[in-house]
């Protein structure tokens, strides 16, 4: 490819408006623009970056025999009613109505699809495990996209779907994908990722994983266990509070809090500590204006939203108190007996004593609780956020760590929800018709490209790994308006061409800082330099993207040289 | 790929609904399945042959310094107002409103995207010429899809868009262009193709050709003179009529037609042939409540619409006369004189005599009619269908024929039409700023795997060309229950696999008959069988699909004698 003719403009500042660093040098690097709000174009080098990554998940999915399909990217509704999302998604799914005034939607998944495709024509147990996946745009109405390719509404994504005889099957199936996974990101070169147990949201089922990159921008936390391995998502993840010390359990009483509504200003009042205080969190339930749901926790945790929703198995959002007979600022767990409320407690909550809570009444609070003695609590359940340096639930030994990530990629076992909805079944061996069990395996192809841009970002550009750079090679001539060097780099453009290495030429007549900076945005990992004093001793310079020391090289061996870092850097990728 | 667990089923009857062969066969064989009205699943036998063609357009695209690019399928409605299609553009486009109530489009064409991509991110002479090109999904909501993949709602197409200095830049460009587009199609496998001049239609500019298929089943007319080599759609074809004796020049005369209101039985009537009479065809125009359009021509002949369209340059629609002052099967041009009506006088009326045509009152025509004589006619145009058998306008000398297509691929100079709308300059050699012209080229890919199959179905299945074969080679053993016949299956199936042959290997436990019509629908060009008797000589069978004689080869000689056959096919699609 010829510099000179490449579509896209770079430019020597990061745009002041974007904060993430991969996406603001991306972005002066011309590899894509913005079409709308979480839409973009992709430019030459991020199409190229794309395909490469689309190339790696193609052979890490057929080596699990993944067999590659095509969805459509527009459906029908009944398709989606057939499984009930059609109802039970929000806004982020586009729906429109055809010219024949039939109710279409943009897909954002596709587990319909592929029962539709399976069902019918797999009819028997010999058929089974298969998997199908395509490699197809998807669209997302997100609120807010974000981070450029991080968080956008339209996107390429692999999705694959298994369908499987036996849950045995399915685990056996899952961890060989959880494996290719693996091979995905290692091979694209992404470094700090790690798989973590992760809530199943919309998509169903009980076994998921995600895959998420570590990173500060991530939009995602993660308790992690160093000790013991342990990692969730925060949707999902389990908490076990240190030792607290409540200090002497007392008789409760009312005690006047005035003004003091809050947690922090109650503490401050009555000089106690967050942890001897009963947090209430009241939530209105979506689509159902009969029922409302009340959390108490520990004052110094936060509610758990995923957690809530999937006991109250329904969407939920803030309430608003003031046609409710709350009393906000002073609620409280003693003597409230409120008719279509689900009352949760939370586990932090559980033997503690010398507690402060609401007195459900304006300017007072109960102080002296004790849980078990003044509360009748059927079941305390798992509705608080981990929180940093609780002790981990699995090893119960060490201390979680709470780190951000970046999702990039996940796993689901989704059971039978799909295939039954949709009445798939198959014969079993012994002929009786049986409903296939599912997984379902997602990588988004842009966020993974945005994510090693991430790990790999430096002040002057991206250093794109080998197995993903849009070029292997760039090479920059300088004074290319000299014969000799001109002659010398087409030549040398002409063989490495030939040899089938990536190269990105620079024949423009420019400077030798205005070259290097272009060619350090778009990151090759090697930088060839044909200059007049080079060719004085009949070399090439030969820098390094990853700031490897500069080497001298014979044109007549340059080939052949480049050829073999080429194939030691993919080789150290692919191991 | 094992075809056991291949998804897809398929069946011996071509499904009795569907007229178009090679669709029927294609939904028999397992190669896609309706998800609604044209809309479409691939399975993995089309999506492989549908890879296979993509691959081939890239390796086109970049031969001519194609750069691959990805433009949203989501656009916003803005981008589309920029050029005038929000509006000019008819309910075949998607319009949505998201959930931030800004208005998008799904993409059915990309020009607005790629000047959207270019302008701003080419700003010099020196980076043109240059050409963008995608492969990417798009969806048309055509009211009528028919033929499986031929007219679709959803499609996956490459398009490809280039900017030019100057006219002459183009014309070389576009010369470049077409001849790729001649050597996709054949690298493809397809035969019978040729190029016509064509319409612009919605995209605007002048000169602009239709790759076509020739095929009975095509939806499109082209006329052809084989003589001089001209041919052109039918919506642009001009026609130079034969020699046709009018009869005798007389006065004209009103003459009692009664119910004879259609021209074949005012020629019953009169005993004269349609020649000798006058049509009229009246339209309204679309969106222009104040205007109509009423066409005269001769009646033996069709209104070519798309002509009329161009001179009344807005969209025409069969015009109501319920409501007009015109007599529906009495109308005629002598002494009519319509307010806010366009008439039009085709070629095909000038130096006519002796010609019948209403009297403007029910029950009567005019005879005698010399067009000359009787009106005062301007001007007269073309807007009249070929017709099989006229004088070729080009050469004058011989004749055309019609013959039916399908549109492969299409080319369009489009001029300065959508850089100047969206306000796209680059500087020129002298530094003063100019709009670039562009050309704007595409190809859809399922459409051309649809073309591929109708010219090589047969009652068995597909003929693949070897070069979009789902696989290579069908591996069909017999008797597959026998050790020695699986062992040397599998030993063969894995050398193949290794060596980079596609092979479909049919390990199912099943009848010659079942495996083989299988084997043929899916239509691998090699077929290789091992059987007991073959290996009885160490041998293994050789079928070809397209019939030539079969071979017996020595198992140890089969992979180079494979693998030369595939070289030599592919050689020949090539060339």
């Amino acid at each position: 490819m010829l510099l000179s003719k490449m579509v896209g403009e770079r430019s020597k500042e990061n745009p002041s408006d974007i904060t993430i660093k991969s996406h603001a040098t991306m972005m002066r690097g011309g590899y894509m623009k913005q079409v709308a709000n979480g839409i973009y174009s992709l430019l030459p080098p991020a199409k190229r970056i794309a395909t490469k990554i689309e190339r790696i998940i193609r052979e890490e999915m057929d080596k699990i025999e993944g067999q590659e399909v095509l969805f459509p990217v527009v459906m029908p509704r009944e398709l989606w009613e057939e499984s009930g999302r059609f109802d039970s998604i929000g806004g982020e799914m586009v729906r429109f109505t055809d010219r024949n005034d039939k109710g279409m939607v943009l897909g954002m998944t596709h587990e319909e699809a592929a029962v539709h495709m399976a069902r019918n024509t797999v009819s028997s147990y010999q058929q089974m495990p298969f998997m199908i996946y395509q490699i197809q745009t998807k669209f997302r109405d997100e609120k807010r996209a974000r981070g450029g390719l991080i968080r956008v509404r339209e996107f390429t994504m692999k999705d694959g779907y298994s369908f499987h005889i036996s849950q045995e099957d399915l685990d056996k199936y899952y961890d060989r994908c959880f494996a290719a996974y693996e091979r995905i990101f290692s091979r694209i070169g992404m470094k700090n990722f790690i798989s973590v147990k992760a809530d199943s949201g919309m998509m169903g089922g009980s076994v998921s994983h995600e895959f998420m990159l570590l990173t500060e921008i991530g939009e995602d936390t993660i308790a992690i266990c160093d000790d013991c391995g342990y990692r969730a998502n925060m949707e999902v993840a389990d908490c076990i509070l240190n030792t607290f010390d409540y200090g002497t359990d007392c008789a409760s009483e009312e005690v006047f809090t005035g003004d003091a509504k809050e947690i922090s200003q109650v503490c401050e009042m009555l000089s106690i500590a967050s942890e001897n205080t009963i947090k209430a969190v009241s939530f209105a339930i979506k689509d159902d204006t009969e029922k409302s749901c009340l959390v108490f926790l520990r004052g110094d945790l936060e509610v758990n939203e995923a957690k809530v929703k999937k006991i109250v198995q329904g969407e939920i959002l803030p309430s608003d108190l003031s046609s409710s007979e709350l009393v906000a600022g002073n609620i409280g767990p003693i003597g409230l007996s409120l008719k279509n409320t689900v009352m949760l407690f939370d586990e932090s909550l559980q033997g503690a004593v010398n507690m402060v809570c609401g007195a459900n009444k304006a300017d007072f609070h109960i102080k002296g609780v004790n849980i078990a003695r003044d509360l009748d609590v059927k079941k305390f359940v798992n509705v608080s956020k981990a929180i940093d340096n609780a002790i981990c639930p699995i090893c119960k030994t060490s201390h979680i760590t709470l780190k951000n990530g970046i999702e990039i990629g996940n796993i689901f076992q989704l059971g039978t929800k799909y295939s039954s909805a949709m009445k798939m079944t198959v014969l079993d061996q012994n002929g009786k018709a049986v409903t296939p069990i599912m997984g379902c395996y997602g990588i988004g192809v842009g966020r993974a490209m945005a994510s090693v841009a991430e790990e790999n970002v430096d002040d002057r550009g991206i250093v794109w790994p080998m197995s993903i750079a849009p070029w292997q090679v760039s090479l920059c001539p300088l004074k290319v308006n000299q014969e000799s060097v001109k002659l010398a780099s087409d030549t040398l453009y002409s063989d490495l061409q030939n040899a089938g290495v990536e190269v990105l030429y620079d024949d423009r007549n420019a400077s030798p800082g205005f070259k290097f900076a272009d060619a350090e945005l778009i990151g090759a990992p090697i930088r060839l330099v044909i200059s007049p004093r080079s060719l004085e001793t009949n070399e090439v310079e030969v820098a390094f993207r990853n700031g490897a020391e500069k080497e001298m090289v014979a044109i007549e061996n340059i080939l052949s040289y480049v050829q073999e870092k080429i194939a030691t850097a993919m080789a150290e990728l692919n191991k």
